[in-house]
């Protein structure tokens, strides 16, 4: 029989949990194994700082998760709201709730993942504890970047006629987890497994979110975690406009297309209302369109051009046909 | 019936926890609300952080824990932790998981307690987020605090023949739990009720640190969160060195000297193996000890020299009937 949490003291998982992950670097005065880790901020820039929670059963089912991609996509979620920000990841505190029966084999791949993206982007992991639960597996990354104020990115800030943007693809992920929850497992030559990469293993868009802020492109921006038509709504309602998408500018992909089709759903729907995309979400000024482009190509990331800001208050979409939706805000996490 | 949790949207449970704390002042640019919260540092200023979860059924129990003191709890463990840096505490983050059936009643309450405890200290609330979670409720705390590096006190520096002392009292908590664990609850006149508050409403020594920090005078410090045997290893583990510690200069209190005259059972005890103080520990040159008691004076925290840092690597401590034994070295979390 496997070893459990239960059979193992702290300490040992303690250990377990003691990533390095990227280089610490001189900035960090005190790593992991006090009280509190430090480090020193160089005097130019700011701290920013976000919190994610990723609980069994809400997020994730171990059933269709492999613990290594679970690792990687518990700090991706926090990366890519630094993503949003236009800053730098420096840094990852980990609290992990697991039960006693949890296995071991099971945490050491889970490590594996939070280094393994950690590496990926230059994060140290400075810090974190462990705890029993009697439930599910509870995981919360926080991740600490920096920026230059100057370039800071926020919801705010979006002006009427700007255009608006989107990176990568939307609606994969949850045409994925309807897969996963449907008990199908597309094998790898399978395009189906385009789908639900794009919900286990999601990229933040760290280097696009650099280069638009250092080129100081983006008015506002976020991450699309919730579905598009909520998140819009996030970088609309500070300014109180509105926003006109354009059906035929989403970004859908042929897999996405394909899965609706034999469902005989809308993929546009997928887009508006799916969650989980991480993909970057930013207003601009119309005639930099060619410098996003630009910007994106040189972070090797994908980006499309969806719509425009309206006076408002409305969200609406521009379908093919010719008519007009109010776009739909997206789910709730407390329903039901 | 009481509204639920399950019944309200979660932009209503996320505006419950925006509460705001103490003053946000200058140095943040961002607060709550947008992907991360960004603030800028001063120029000599280092950032210290810590992470602290609370999960119902292992580290706090609804029926015996009022919402309220559950919510400066919360905020206190993570304040412990910045002050056994020296450092002052400024940002907290929470990550706040619930199951759909719990009542928002008790969600005010936990807020209000959030809210007393950040305002005490002048903590500003720049982040977080809620989940539903089929299971106990989980309650993870990250604050931010800064300290001139110079200043910095760390778990490592610990020198041979060095005195050393603990704030407050020992072991209350421990008997607090058992208390009401055994289903007790004391009033507010019955000295046991003082064991209770121990363990409910624990003092984050904020203002001790800061003095001992600014004075110079602590070679090392933690906190006493898993019983003093537990972490005065913590302090002598990076030196190889050990302690012995003097039974009668322990600070036990009348009413734990009671409790455990009742029970038959020793409080040295108690104040070893005990855990959740919430105290500080540390090590410093003797001849100071007029100085740390003057220091301590000023922040209205008692503090006690204990015993004195030897070779070791043994950890001892003299009976007041001249025998010496090993101190235990605490409880582990994932125990049985």
């Amino acid at each position: 029989m496997a070893e459990t949490v239960g059979q193992v003291g702290e300490d040992a998982l303690i250990e377990l949990f003691s990533v390095e992950g990227g280089a610490l670097g001189e900035k960090v005065l005190v790593p992991n194994g006090d009280d509190c880790a430090a480090w020193f901020v160089e005097p130019k820039y700011a701290s920013v700082i976000t919190t994610d929670t990723l609980v069994e059963g809400v997020h994730f089912d171990r059933a269709y998760t492999p613990a290594t991609a679970l690792g990687r996509k518990l700090v991706a979620v926090s990366l890519s709201d630094v993503a949003a920000m236009g800053a730098t990841a420096r840094y990852l505190l980990l609290s992990v709730c697991l039960p006693p029966e949890t296995e071991i084999r099971w945490v050491v791949q889970l490590t594996a993942g939070i280094r393994e993206i950690c590496r990926a982007h230059g994060v140290a992991v400075i810090g974190g504890n462990t705890t029993r639960i009697q439930g599910p597996v509870v995981l919360t990354s926080t991740v600490i970047g920096r920026i230059q104020p100057p370039e800071l990115i926020r919801r705010r800030g979006s002006l009427l006629g700007d255009a608006i943007f989107v990176t990568g693809r939307l609606g994969e992920a949850r045409a994925g987890l309807e897969l996963l929850q449907a008990g199908l497992r597309p094998g790898p030559e399978d395009s189906a497994s385009s789908l639900v990469a794009a919900l286990i293993d999601p990229q933040p868009r760290l280097k696009a979110g650099r280069r638009l802020a250092e080129a100081h492109l983006a008015h506002a921006m976020c991450d699309v975690s919730d579905g598009l038509g909520r998140d819009l709504r996030r970088l609309l309602i500070p300014e109180g406009l509105g926003a006109r998408l354009e059906a035929n500018l989403l970004p859908l992909s042929a897999p996405l297309r394909s899965f609706c089709g034999q469902k005989g759903r809308s993929p546009i729907d997928y887009a508006l209302r799916g969650g989980e995309d991480y993909e970057l979400l930013f207003t601009a000024a119309p005639e930099d369109e060619p410098a996003i482009h630009e910007a994106c190509a040189q972070a090797g990331t994908p980006v499309s051009r969806i719509g425009v800001v309206t006076a408002g208050p409305e969200v609406e979409i521009f379908l093919e046909d010719g008519t007009v939706l109010e776009v739909p805000t997206g789910f709730e996490h407390f329903e039901g």
